[in-house]
């Protein structure tokens, strides 16, 4: 560390600013691919109650490519239902539908609720597990400056940017409600739920340094610090969008009623009194959304929160469940918002400085996405950062992230604002009510959203990272910056090898059987989050003759020098390269043999570890009732196979036959640093 | 804590010496039931490395009772097949038959394997939390002497037990093998692969008294000592049973080999080598068991061990094994065995002082069983020394420790006895080779073995505890020392009314939904091991009228003052009673309403919390396909139910009809102090 002036100056591949669900995702990819880096957050604690608590689907099953899900599983309350209530013809509410809330068969996982102060907590071992305690969160430290070297910025080795840091005092980084001791609050305080693991964090102090500024040079730099990002105000970007006139309470509390189904996800409107959502969580607690409708906003369109008290918020919601009751004697958290649906400006600069999160993109939180979709932006930027900062991955692929993101958070904006409208209305009295709400309307509506709140529909365009023929959009997304060129026809024909794995959408997941030792697994479970990409070869009929030959000629492709395959490694671990290679047959497992039926680079040898019994799978039912026939599944032909390339983020890019390998190569040396086998 | 002559003295509920399997179980369950407990072991660390791994079905049931089935789950290496080898025509060996390893479907579970030291790490984490930190294992303290008080045995509230204590130093607590910083070697010893969460427990140091003695007075002693208990010698106490003339080694390796099968548990016959079985393990590692044909016992009928190394067991799998080669670079530990099955002649003193684990049975390791068997041991002792030493259950109950362990340990050591003969003896040249074993003969042995190796064939005699008729034994094992006094005739009647769910077996697992939140569940994860005993009130078809009067009906029975619903709780969690009482209705769910259709108690009210949304369950099929109807598996009628108790070690002890509430509350007499409603 140099000195510079009166400042202390230091390097560093990667700069995180805020340790939210964004800021820790991104952090955790650094970890697991080895990225020098540091994440700082004005904050003091990390928070452990009330936020966000929606878990989609495909966020647990990015947990699990973590390390995590299984805690999320175990701790979160799963949700099963949607029930519907609104008015009958008396004006009583009543249930009117019950939906499931998850589309059955779509994922292992089935969304989940929990706060969003667990989330940290897990992403925080995480990232101590594999970062070998060099990443931790450093809290009570601020931005100051952000400056970018332009001349630099597309030089790989170069540190362009610069940000002055300050290292707050205790008490200039707690925020006000913990200090007056409030305890149930609108903000940061301490839940008398408070879990186990948790209480370390209690007794943490800020910054060693407090009151000290320094200097940081950063390789990129990663602004996840919220709807009022520093970063992005830094940056000279903006939120554009709409604002809103609904303004809603939320209450977490332990519930005490007689509504008949507190520990279901429901949708209530009420004849004249506003519309309320039940989210039943961990730890007996409840979460209502209640629509405030006597807080009315003021010319400016914002209203005086000051006036909003949990008792406001429960008498509201007291009114809309009527005739049924409800109380409590236990509230873990509260607040009230009134937030308009909006959109960055930018994604990035100079693909060296990126926003995530609520600082691209905010929105209400009753559709429980927020926390979902700032994950997955860093979940698809991370490991683009950490390919490129190791000098794996060219810098062209930094593109992707705006292209690929801005559209979901577009798409976002959209479905909230659709939703947000259809449950603020009051509902139609009749057929003729024009300005209620149709409650088929709003059910119709909740059906279609299913698909969207799982996280499970987002399809990237095409670009360097999806060989998508560039008319493929069918929605008018962003393409990346550039694309691999692939014609219409072309690209049907890939797709048509594996219709059920659609290319730019997330490897969906089904049980394959491991050759070595008749073990199931969900193939996904095989895709971790380590900065490798995977080529899947699905190998077909490997025990006919004619397609041993085509499996060997690929494999011997594979193998030579000039290959994609013999390419550097992100982490230390000693691993073959950046790109892995699974397996799975169709021949019958019990007829197949590992080490006599499959070429070698298909289950290297180790000169320590022997053979590696962990790549090669076959799709069997044996023991395994149900089991899903993953070549049908897939739509792959089970003689003749293919071979489908999984990014980093399981995101497929590429599908091709074995004969295509000329192909294959060029995806790679499109988005790697092609380095020949020493 | 007063002092007795130089010795400092105390009083403590429970003293356990030794803290294997057996005595981090038992502790395990003092922490869960708040009983104030010790835990004492001579050795200064827990292992890291080696020992037992195999773990059953059923032990893993329980770990999920206690809250951990999670990680081993995650961590341990399921296996799924069993391949058998022996020799074909031509005297090489080829593999002859493919065996599934656990019986599909008769378990959440399939039989897993880790080593010891790992389980060991979960027990210490379970119980370190549980007991709030007041639980904790004391190393390097070892039991001097062991006195009881046979006058005051039968009081209730004595401390009858005195055991004199030592604190070792360090080094005195330190097995040699340790302190010659071997790397590999056949006692305790730090393995490469440790543990993250492990290493704390290195740097720990024996007890800070070192050398110093105390007195302790507990009311209860169990004695986990393992095979050369020191508690049994104390006692006077004796194993009875066979030596054996079978030499084997075991070596925990990462194999380097074209022996196709290494990752599949392998049953291996050669000609005239002898015989090995193959393990696969956690983190690449096989575990191999060697017939050492080449160690010939002395005259006394014990081999020298100190001619055994790792290079002589390697060249004895390397001949069984040919023509195929095993090497290894990385092994992680290695030992050798010459056991024979005994059984200890008493399973306590006065039901003061037990014995569990390999203090009163011992046998071959080959079968995975020891420390199943031993865990199973303390499982079933736990709660009973637990309640009674809470004044919840009657000392008479501790009477069937013996009654139902000694049979288990019995069969345990016929079945080691069996499957040792069949797997030690040469390989039949045809059917004229009478001295030599029929492989048809051992496939058939191991598939029966596989039920009996899975613990979910074990069922408990008639007791206090088990309600049935004392003819209703087949296999001739020892009763528990009084019985309910039930007929055959009634007996065959109550078991009929729930064919599914034997009257002295675990309470087979289903998966049912909760009423209130569509969650599914399998039952057995709201059997949770907290000391309670359950009610399953299979409530029928409950929207029909003259059944919910029936349900009515037996529910003001259940909470008349003098039920045996009534009595205290044994942990300071407050819940209503020591008996908790869970709800199967067969009603079509969505047809059905929690807080409408049940009577409070089913599901009772809490001024803090509200309703009980997590007491009843329908057997439910919506957005679970594939669920097991739960009705059904266990034969009970859909309309009229039936009534099931649930031992808190989820044994079933009782069924009946809803009329039939004297019986239920004359089997809580027979076990419990009844205290009734203040």
């Amino acid at each position: 560390m140099a000195t510079n002036g009166h400042l202390p100056e230091s390097n560093i591949d990667v700069l995180i600013i805020g340790a939210g669900p964004a800021g820790l995702m991104t952090a955790c990819w650094m970890a697991h691919c080895g990225v020098t880096t540091r994440i700082v957050d004005k904050r003091n604690t990390k928070i452990f109650c009330g936020q966000a608590d929606g878990l989609q689907c495909r966020s647990l099953e990015i947990f699990d490519s973590l390390g995590f899900a299984d805690r999320a599983w175990k701790e979160a309350n799963h949700m099963i239902e949607i029930c519907m209530w609104n008015p009958g013809p008396d004006g009583v509410i009543r249930r009117s539908d019950r939906i499931p809330d998850t589309i059955v068969g779509l994922s292992r996982f089935t969304q989940s609720v929990i706060h969003q102060g667990r989330v940290e907590r897990w992403f925080l071992d995480n990232i101590k597990k594999y970062s070998k305690d060099t990443i931790d969160v450093e809290r009570g430290v601020l931005p100051e400056s952000l400056d970018i070297d332009k001349e630099k910025v597309e030089d790989p080795s170069a540190h362009p940017v610069t940000v002055k840091l300050r290292h707050l005092s205790d008490e200039e980084a707690t925020p006000e409600q913990q200090i007056k001791g409030s305890k149930v609050s609108d903000g940061l305080f301490r839940s008398s739920l408070i879990y186990e693991d948790d209480e370390e964090e209690l007794i943490r102090k800020s910054s060693a340094r407090a009151g000290t500024a320094e200097i940081v040079h950063a390789k990129y730099v990663v602004g996840c610090d919220g709807a009022r990002s520093w970063t992005r105000r830094a940056l000279g970007f903006e939120l554009q969008g709409e604002a809103t006139d609904f303004i809603w309470g939320v209450l977490d509390i332990i519930p005490i009623t007689d509504f008949p189904d507190v520990r279901m996800r429901c949708a209530i409107h009420s004849a004249e009194n506003g519309s309320l959502m039940v989210i039943p969580r961990e730890n007996k607690l409840v979460r209502l959304y209640i629509q405030l409708k006597e807080v009315i906003p003021d010319a400016t369109g914002r209203a005086d929160r000051s006036k909003i008290t949990p008792e406001l918020i429960l008498s509201a919601a007291q009114k809309i469940l009527s005739p049924y009751k409800i109380d409590y004697e236990y509230c873990d958290w509260w607040t009230a918002y009134q937030i308009g649906q909006r959109v960055g400006t930018n994604f990035d600069a100079h693909q060296r400085v990126f926003l995530a999160g609520d600082a691209v993109h905010t929105h209400s939180p009753k559709a429980g996405q927020g926390m979902n979709v700032s994950m997955q932006d860093a979940f698809n930027l991370g490991w683009k950062v950490a390919l490129v900062s190791k000098g794996i991955a060219k810098r062209s692929i930094l593109s992707t992230y705006e292209g690929e993101r801005r559209r979901v958070a577009q798409d976002l904006i959209d479905f909230d604002h659709r939703f947000s409208r259809l449950f603020s209305g009051r509902p139609a009295k009749d057929l003729m009510d024009a300005e209620g709400v149709s409650m088929e309307e709003f059910k119709e509506a909740f059906l279609k959203g299913n698909m969207f709140a799982s996280g499970l529909s987002v399809n990237y365009g095409p670009s360097v990272l999806v060989a998508k023929a560039a008319d493929a959009i069918e929605n008018g997304g962003l393409n990346g910056s550039s694309s691999v060129g692939i014609s219409a026809d072309a690209f049907a024909k890939k797709q048509a090898l594996a219709p059920g794995l659609p290319i730019g959408m997330r490897f969906n997941s089904v049980k394959v059987v491991s050759q070595a030792d008749a073990r199931p697994w969900h193939i996904q479970e095989k895709l971790k989050s380590n900065g490798r990409f995977r080529v899947v070869l699905f190998a077909g009929n490997i025990l006919d003759v004619e397609q041993r030959k085509r499996v060997e000629k690929f494999c011997e492709a594979l193998d030579s020098p000039t290959s994609f395959f013999h390419t550097a490694t992100p982490s230390s671990a000693p691993l073959e390269s950046v790109v892995e290679v699974l397996t799975v047959h169709s021949s019958k497992r019990t007829d197949t043999e590992l080490l006599r039926d499959f070429p070698e680079i298909l289950h290297p040898f180790d000169p320590h570890d022997g053979w590696d019994y962990d790549k090669v799978f076959a799709d069997d039912e044996t023991y395994h009732e149900g089991f899903a026939d993953a070549y049908t599944k897939y739509g792959i032909d089970k003689e003749r196979g293919c071979v489908v390339v999984a990014r980093p983020d399981q995101h497929v890019g590429w599908i091709g036959e074995f004969e295509d390998f000329d192909g294959l190569q060029k995806y790679f040396e499109g988005c790697l640093v092609l380095s020949p086998k020493a």
